[in-house]
């Protein structure tokens, strides 16, 4: 292999694959990222063996041919190198590159092309074409969500769900719900994959804000596939049985408030400064055109906060988790929240009020004087 | 105490102070900020008795009188108020604060403003006017080679001399040296003082980097006062003799190598990038116009950077752990650096080549091949 790239091409490459390196691996390979050159292109590669990421940029390939680097090694070089022409050629005979640039010459070992494992980036079936910035949204909408215990291991992925008319993710750890959707046109079979978490993660990284670039998704049996174009992500998927989440999210409610989704936030946030328990408790009371969140711990002190609202329904007396109902606001893009509520021991749930897209479901927690 | 001052005064006089607060303290007093209202000001002070602050900001006071308040709380709060006036009541009864604004309250238990330790911000004698960018720019070249560890304790400080025409500030860690001057005009008796690394550090953040603005640098047996208007910073000192340094700086060189700091920096970071050992070995060969930096690690692989330079005397090889020549280098403000040598045992001096505002010394490394 003999080629010349620009050094920010070169860069681009091993940033977009390297966060797919195995970091502790028995097998050698999986701790490099393979470099190949064909076509007038250099393909990087890396896999940890649970997600896998190739990417593709425009080199000046004289001879083409691969080798496997030594991830740690060549993240810092790709730092470290000023701008301008690289070239990479590789010496067969002891499986080194010669990494070459102005008056500067690195000579790195690496290990032949063939020891990295084989990996499929496409799933060989026709996948939905949607937007990257819409699955970047329903993961930011939704990862947050994922359960950080293993006890129940298929919590700690995502559910990918596409339908007809919509793709969704769910994301359930115990105790709250974070749902998103996204509307597709799609004329196939249904699909539910569940995603792991770190995986969700990962291929957010990948994703562009660009409204314009779009992204093919597609999923098989045991992996799921993402194809935004010069990249490409793949990971297994999680086995067991997501819980039938639709029976989680409440579809009455006795109590409706209605606020500015920041301010609701910022009040959340400062009224949890001084709950210095573990479960970070507020309490909440709505009642007319108020709602009054409030927070105490003796010996520190104590907090008030109130805001104007909109309340429809019961009046309402309830104490949550500050963390959950920050996270829940946090994935909301509207300027508006509705909070929902079934009383005081009831799961709530709090939605933008201006659409469907995110649904967000959480349990209140019981204090002391229940 | 009764005031009104606005939120981003507050937030300034919290976070100018609070890194001083001690983290970890029998004294309930010095884990919290005391507030003092008087004279149209709120002065905030912090202690952790080795260094302490002050800083006074204006605000409206209605009743003067003061509070201590515990650190951690406050700075949460402050970072989290938005902008606009905040009232701050003290009440005596309790000794609790409350911090309200719009719709907003909070109340906080503190502590009687009599149980902060009385501390000394003046030295009462005349201080030595320099810039505060000049300290910033002194402490920033010297306090890297300040001693970790404490088998020396004077070490873990640096030198602060006060002469007629100059200050200069030094730190040794055994291995390497580094000085730093600046001009100043003063009548008064030299003075030396050792300033601990982390006081060095923390008033540095201090410091503006606006030129116009000037420090009053004074010093008593035990402490060093710097005034810098609205803010004071004092810090005990190292008891000990610091070496006499000067006998480390050498006055002449077989060698002189004069090239571009930075690409001698950049050359010198590449070069330890496949350099695992824990010395970080690099070697320098130094020959007529050319300067060339190499570095190898069996299995892993091998860099060679040259560089263009000029250089005065005899050729020159010799090794060195990269990260002593790499903060000597940062610590150079000059676009252009000399590198002075006498073979390869002796210690090797790095100063910039236009003034001799800096001057780095370090110990060069013998290799297994000696």
């Amino acid at each position: 292999m003999f080629i010349t790239i620009p050094q920010a091409d070169l860069t681009t490459g091993v940033l977009t694959v390297h966060r797919a390196v195995a970091t502790n691996s028995t097998i050698p390979a999986l701790t490099g990222i393979l470099l190949k050159a064909e076509n007038d292109r250099l393909i990087f590669m890396a896999s940890d063996n649970e997600i896998s990421i190739s990417s593709s940029v425009k080199a000046t390939v004289d001879t083409p041919g691969g080798i496997i680097l030594p991830a740690r090694y060549l993240l810092d070089i790709v730092r470290k190198i000023p701008g301008g022409d690289i070239k990479i050629q590789v010496e067969r005979s002891n499986w080194t590159a010669s990494i070459t640039w102005g008056r500067s010459q690195f000579i790195v070992h690496g290990l032949e092309p063939e020891q990295f494992p084989k990996i499929l980036f496409e799933s060989g079936s026709e996948g939905v074409k949607i937007g990257q910035s819409k699955i970047k949204d329903m993961i930011r909408g939704t990862a947050f969500a994922v359960a950080q215990n293993e006890s129940r291991p298929v919590l700690t992925g995502e559910l990918l769900e596409i339908l007809p008319s919509e793709v969704r993710m769910v994301a359930i750890d115990g105790v709250r719900l974070a749902m998103a959707k996204a509307e597709i046109s799609w004329s196939g079979a249904a699909q539910r994959a569940v995603i792991p978490g770190r995986a969700a993660n990962e291929v957010s990284r990948l994703l562009s804000s660009d409204l314009a670039q779009e992204c093919t998704l597609s999923a098989t049996e045991n992996q799921v596939f993402f194809d935004l174009g010069e990249t490409r992500f793949v990971s297994r998927l999680l086995e067991g049985q997501f819980p039938p989440y639709e029976q989680i999210i409440p579809s009455k409610f006795r109590t409706q408030v209605s606020l500015s989704t920041q301010d609701f936030h910022d009040a959340c946030e400062r009224a949890s400064l001084l709950s210095v328990d573990n479960d970070r408790t507020i309490k909440i009371e709505a009642k007319e055109d108020l709602l009054v969140i409030t927070s105490s711990t003796p010996e520190v002190g104590k907090v008030r906060e109130e805001l104007e609202c909109s309340v429809e329904g019961d009046a309402l007396e309830i104490a949550f988790n500050a963390r959950y109902l920050i996270d829940g606001l946090e994935a909301i893009n509207s300027e508006k929240v509705l909070f929902q509520a079934n009383g005081p021991y009831s799961p709530c749930c709090i939605k933008p009020s201006d659409n469907e897209n995110n649904i967000y479901v959480a349990m209140p927690l019981r204090t002391l004087g229940d």
